[in-house]
């Protein structure tokens, strides 16, 4: 942190995205943002894919501002502003409850926001997820807010609150109506299971997507088949995935990661009119999946999609070399071929003739943009450096970004 | 029917192909062929769509035979040996029921069989239906059998029940264990709705599909989505599309055709592995049936899709030519443009520019391979002239074949 006038005070803070393995798709209430299901997901390392976000407040400011990837945006959206409204509320609320004002900035001070995510946004990946649980984390630093933050991310966005934390985290959907118990919770550290891999396969989409605030309401208006899933279906789901996790058992776990992936596909299938977020590639890599698995003679490897037609793939380090030359072989690169893999190394092997006469696909180039490797990361994270301050001392975006 | 010598027979039948707008998917008894639930579909006009069957039955013959399309096939394939097996019990049975033989010939001569479809068996049109249905009905002739033959017909496969009668039939799933009560019975006659029109949209697909049996007995050991439609969804399904079709209700029979074809989908992704029939063109036709039906600001046009890529599209007769031409707008036929549109003639008109905007999409030439337009048409028929006659007197496949 670093205040440059005593009542003025600057913070920047990183978030990490995640990736649900227990799908949440759908709210019980729209205002309060609270789902109709628990969901579980794997918090992905920062350094591969963050959000940085700076948060100045000072007297000096005469609005609200905010600015993403060095754009400014209207600060009057209604979850910016919920958002906002709430972090302000539990620090208004932390002060009454300690003697006096241990804060010297008053609430009355307008904010300015500057997010940049470190990956395209157009890489379809939970980038509000990321956004609102770094600009949660951050504003709570700049009001000395204490504890859990999930009431603050989820206004942004459901699943922001699970970005609140490193390793393995569950979103209880919770009872209450106002939402008090609808909070993140980490089920096991970042360190808990150092041999597991994340690949996001970045594929090539031809059509704007349905956005998945809309979507997830269309689907509660029409879906049947989500209703029974997320009553009678995800509780089970949740106590079997949090087991897997625990024990470390890679096959329950890759298999359940795929069949609520599928369910929650197809729970968006049942909506009408219907919503198709995977496409012909989403549907090759799935079948590249149960092949490359059959072959091996075990559950090896596992797909997730989120709201569009990217796989995020978990797999053991020792299989991560393999894989990724099996998905070289199905997809070709169609340029830059040095540029197809990124983050984590991945030591380049042969596929032995029986694994491609096994995997039996017609190659389909370009079909997979480009491959980000990563593994399970920690949560957010205060910048101590100023340099890492996204705004200047005006209070304005730094001319670099 | 005639018969070349006293004691033998030879009759030729067709047998319409049905789609079904509450899909069947699941058995409940894998030898019976009992479902999880009832069906409701439509059967098609065979001047656009049938089989046809000619059965011989002869004493110098010396084992079953069958040649489908002219090819000889294996006789001994278990389904066909059930259906041969059923109608030779019903046959029985009859018998001994009546005082004496009334048939001249032997239960024990056995019998020739050729079949052929008027359509390609690749356009993933349930030939097997209209072959079973077909197969059904003229051993019935053959042998003197009457009454319902849903048992033989479903023996070979389940919904060629449905192939049995002409206009809007249910296939009842019964809840004898010996499946004696699962038959199919006709809710409305093929003049009931004279507007009704069908078109069948075939999609180049690029892969095999999962068989509909292997798919099936997958989704019904895998799919918990699958099992809750089957029990608490589908029965209420089939009281309104009863209700649709008795009042030539469009809207609402369109709108459940599309939900229930959804609905098939999702339990079929839900499956694991999962099984994905749709493709991208597949997806584009759905887009484009819902553009276009908010354009018109109502249900004007309905798809469902069965085990494969190709829609099945409904509409009323003063709505074809607009979305003939709104599919040949989207999916510009690749070359032989003027064997793009068979069967029913529909006139050739021109969009409004409009209309084009509201599709909204970017042209997929060579998507759509072709259409058939065709309509809702009567069951099976007997054919009386002796020149329709598939096999010779000598019991072989006739030359022109």
């Amino acid at each position: 942190m670093a205040s440059e006038k005593p009542q003025d005070l600057m913070v920047t803070c990183t978030a990490p995205v995640n990736i649900a393995v227990i799908k949440y798709w759908g709210k019980r209430d729209e205002a309060l943002i609270l789902p109709i299901n628990s969901s579980l997901s794997v918090t992905l390392h920062q350094d591969q894919l963050k959000t940085t976000t700076t948060v100045a407040i000072s007297k000096d400011f005469t609005e609200d501002r905010i600015w993403l990837n060095g754009r400014e945006e209207d600060v009057g959206q209604p979850r910016l502003q919920a958002c906002l409204r709430e972090i302000r509320r539990l620090a208004r609320k932390r002060r009454s409850t300690e003697d006096g004002d241990t804060l010297p900035l008053s609430l009355s001070y307008k904010v300015h926001v500057a997010s940049v995510n470190n990956f395209p946004t157009a890489a379809g990946l939970a980038s509000s997820a990321a956004g609102y649980a770094c600009l949660a984390y951050t504003l709570a630093q700049v009001y000395g807010v204490e504890g859990d933050l999930s009431e603050v991310a989820r206004r942004g966005s459901g699943s922001a609150c699970r970005s609140l934390y490193g390793g393995f985290v569950e979103w209880q959907m919770g009872e209450q109506a106002d939402g008090k118990d609808s909070i993140a919770r980490q089920i096991a550290p970042e360190w808990h299971w150092p041999q597991l891999r994340i690949l996001i396969l970045v594929v090539s989409a031809d059509k704007k997507q349905t956005g998945s605030t809309v979507g997830m309401q269309t689907s509660v208006e029409t879906s049947t088949l989500l209703k029974f899933r997320a009553e009678s279906v995800v509780p089970e789901r949740m106590k079997e995935m949090t087991r897997c996790i625990q024990e470390q058992d890679f096959q329950g776990f890759a298999q359940l990661t795929m069949k609520d992936s599928n369910q929650f596909h197809a729970t968006c299938l049942d909506t009408f009119p219907p919503i198709s977020y995977l496409n012909d590639t989403s549907r090759r890599i799935i079948q590249l999946v149960h092949r490359f698995n059959t072959h091996q003679g075990q559950t090896k490897v596992a797909y997730t999609f989120d709201a569009g037609p990217n796989a995020v793939i978990f797999t053991l380090e020792d299989t991560v070399a393999e894989f990724v030359a099996a998905v070289r072989h199905s997809f070709p690169p169609a340029a830059n071929g040095d540029k197809f893999l990124k983050g984590l190394q991945v030591a380049p092997v042969l596929l032995s003739d029986e694994l491609k006469a096994a995997l039996a696909v017609e190659p389909s180039p370009g079909g997979v943009q480009y491959i980000i490797a990563t593994q399970v990361g920690p949560g957010p994270q205060v910048l101590d450096d100023t340099h890492d301050h996204l705004l200047g001392q005006d209070g304005l975006p730094q001319r670099d970004l």
